[in-house]
């Protein structure tokens, strides 16, 4: 198959499921709503080192949020449940809440509900109060008033969602990539955690080291084209770059991986488009490029 | 004591110590640098909720890097020399070595090494090489190879550095903080690690609640100013921010301090700059306003 | 009238008419086509001075651009059609052809179209082609080639429509300021000429200098409110900004106006809003703000 | 000659002279500088088609500027010292007078001085004093007054200085050209007056057509490199970027250059570097490639 005269390979991308919580952060403006989101989606590219995997959404518009001022929607990922609450309880309270003139409400309709308590903050002096129709605390604070949702939804989602991107060298495979990050962040209920939505570094499972449950993927490192046998990378790729997805659903998931894809074979120099799997015997998800483009 | 015509109030500022290291990441351009550097300090206000401490301290010109490509210098924080140890694993590994296009460098040079193991991610292709004079390790990835350091200094900081801009309306205070972080930036061995490096919620030691060590400081909160006894604030002050100072010495601290006021006065509507501290018996500085101002 | 706990006067804003083009600029990312956009609508706030008003309607995603690339639509002004061609031929010679990776395309269906002559450039080796279903020009340049449509519409368009923010504090108008334009970029076919959309300079009709046109509106100056006769400035007033809007006809000026001041009325410190006009003689719309937000 | 193994062409940038001055634009803080001299600066490539050649040279320090805010420094250039008093009195007046918080500076000490009478916009309000030892005047506008200097630096300059990026695809040559702009931005008294410093559309003198002084250089133009006779373009090579450099005098445009090759052949796929000159006929200055960087 071939779309924009680049080659997709016939496979797939195997995906995982986390627990994920989705927070709309809003502000004075947009610009302070993104500087908190920035800060409480740091640190939180993979939960093999980070303590989540977390990232932006979207921007939401003011007559979008409860409050009516310019939002940010943020997703944060665990594989439990109980780890979702202890990430909303550190980022919520560490990157939120001292955040200026910010406020947080739950994003996700969702029966079941983890209750974060920032309020105990107010010290006695937090009060029940109601913004846009929902039930909040409003939080006294030198800065004035923190206004805050107690309580927010949880689901199962799809993590890991993925393709790669080979190139003829370096800046057209990262151009590339940040065209398919831009793409994807039109799609709603999903985020791509890495540092600029991208993934340099490519994993497999497990290594030669006991210690080290992943590491490089040899077949893909175009340096070691020549040193490996099986190596996955063509003749004239200089570069890969992976865009992992995470989202509230397959049907994101799998839309984010065709738009994505979709933009970055409009770059000149991109070669060839394929997907990360473990032949398929770990993931609950399997994405099927093929399928998804056809 | 008056400058530009706000007052600043006779007190100081206390401050502790944290462990520090200082990272230098460059990349293929600055927008890069500065993605992975955000990534890799995002989750890092204030260690009573975050895993460390952690900010942007500068841009580093190319002719300043091991490897002459723009580069950006973090500073990371905390308690403990091991805590510094496990956060540069944790983000170096997950924020810098998948970040498109970085290598990574350490930024200080003290006695005192940290050996971060980052190469075995090579899986036995990692070799040993040489950039700027420095013994570094190549690792072969996706996208071609990362180039890493593994020894990173570490030295006792100064953490907690701080102080308040009150002002006579929440757009005015902002406004003067917002000029006190861009202005503290340029102070060298410097950070300000909080969203935007601006403190909306200055709080105190301990609370009415067992399980909490730290709540708002109600003495300083602008709309509790008519229902608390003894209340900091003046009648005409609408909104407080804080602007918390990290820095590699006691010095810079200072420098930062005085800068950073001197920056906000600049801003209509501030009244009033004071500083937050605990009686002086908790920290080991304490910063004088008068004395850094006059 | 109040909204928010503000003031609305009861009151128009006087808008002229226009003659207006839209152009579509794509390029590899957003990035770019964002550079290319804010270079070609620069030197563009107000025909008395500039020669031409300009600026940044809305980002345009990749599914509704002829190239499928991603792209920003952008609005030129001119108070005749002659001075639309003269200032598409400058702007998009000098602004988009040279930018890098750009194309150019029409925005604006219209039976009238202007004929702009850039193929030239090419010096023969010009080609033409199709992209997207339009016929386009091809000219090879050092980059590669690039795309340009020919043929651009122009048609009567809204200019003026105006509203200023009064504020206890300058930083208070001006964060409402921004928050306006912030909304209003979300209002299809307008934009706010000003730099940043924002203008600190409302004027008046003439001035006591024979060669002056416009000059401050003394009646609007805080600091002149206790000097002048008759001034608008309410006692506990400080500060004033002015948001201009222009846009391809009088319903989403319209609409600008009220999604921008139920925006800037969120911003703690506005005290009033009002509107600019002469009376109602110059102008051929009146936008009444009573209206509009009723 | 090689340079990190990418050829440089035995060759010289041939370069003209212009009337520059130079204003430092101040404001509340540098994000709003720096969108007033984005304004000011637009629809200013080339004097071939824009009214002038103008950019953003450097941030200035607060400890730096006249007023202590932060500021930026822009350079407009023009063949007539009228021409540059014209778009001083034009681009100030109308771009920076109306943009928030601003105020503007002479940034260039010269004998010979250009005056911009904007103080008549305060229609007799206006009135002298003084800001950081400078005679400026104050016009009270809408948001507070606006403090103005009204002589101007003006001094012969040195245009056009360049150097063209050849590399295996377009994203490398861009990537690289990007990086060229960042480094040279660090160079005092220089600007890069292209949209985002970059130039897609390098040209030569002339054309086939009598109306058109300047056109697409087919000789540097990779996709004609198999239908015209004497291209410069190697086998190779599919994309070429030129950096053009304007600056106050012949040292400042040569150490840009200097300091953007370098740059430039950091990033991979590049693979050549020359300049474009017509003979060394037409211009005053001839900047050889191979003396600046030995």
């Amino acid at each position: 198959m071939e779309l924009n005269g680049v080659e997709i390979e016939d496979t797939f991308a195997e995906a995982f499921s986390l627990k994920m919580a989705r927070v709309v952060i809003t502000a004075a403006n947009k610009r302070w709503a993104m500087v908190a989101a920035k800060e409480a989606t740091g640190f939180g590219t993979s939960v093999i080192g980070c303590p989540a995997e977390a990232g932006i959404e979207c921007l939401v518009p003011s007559d979008k949020t409860p409050d009516g001022r310019p939002g940010v929607a943020i997703i944060m990922c665990h594989p439990k449940k109980d780890g979702v609450k202890d990430q909303l309880l550190g980022r919520l309270g560490q990157c939120i809440l001292p955040a200026p003139t910010t406020a947080s409400f739950n994003g996700l309709e969702t029966e079941e509900k983890l209750s974060i308590k920032l309020q105990f903050f107010g010290d006695g002096f937090q009060y029940e109060t109601e913004v846009g129709g929902r039930k909040v605390w409003g939080i006294p604070m030198m800065e004035g008033d923190f206004i805050f949702e107690e309580n927010y939804g949880v689901q199962k989602g799809v993590a890991g969602g993925n393709f790669f991107i080979l190139a003829k060298n370096q800046m057209a495979a990262l151009t590339a990539a940040e065209n398919a990050v831009d793409a994807i962040y039109d799609v709603e209920g999903t985020i791509t955690p890495f540092p600029g939505g991208i993934v340099a570094s490519g994993s497999k499972v497990g290594s030669q080291y006991k210690f080290l449950m992943a590491s490089a993927n040899e077949k893909y490192c175009p340096t070691l084209k020549n040193k490996v046998e099986g190596t996955s990378i063509p003749k004239e790729v200089e570069s890969v770059y992976e865009i992992v997805i995470n989202g509230l659903d397959e049907e994101s998931v799998k839309q984010a991986t065709k738009i994505g894809i979709e933009a970055s074979v409009k770059i000149p120099g991109v070669v060839k488009i394929t997907a990360g799997n473990y032949g398929g015997d770990l993931g609950q998800y399997k994405i099927n490029l093929h399928e998804i483009l056809g």
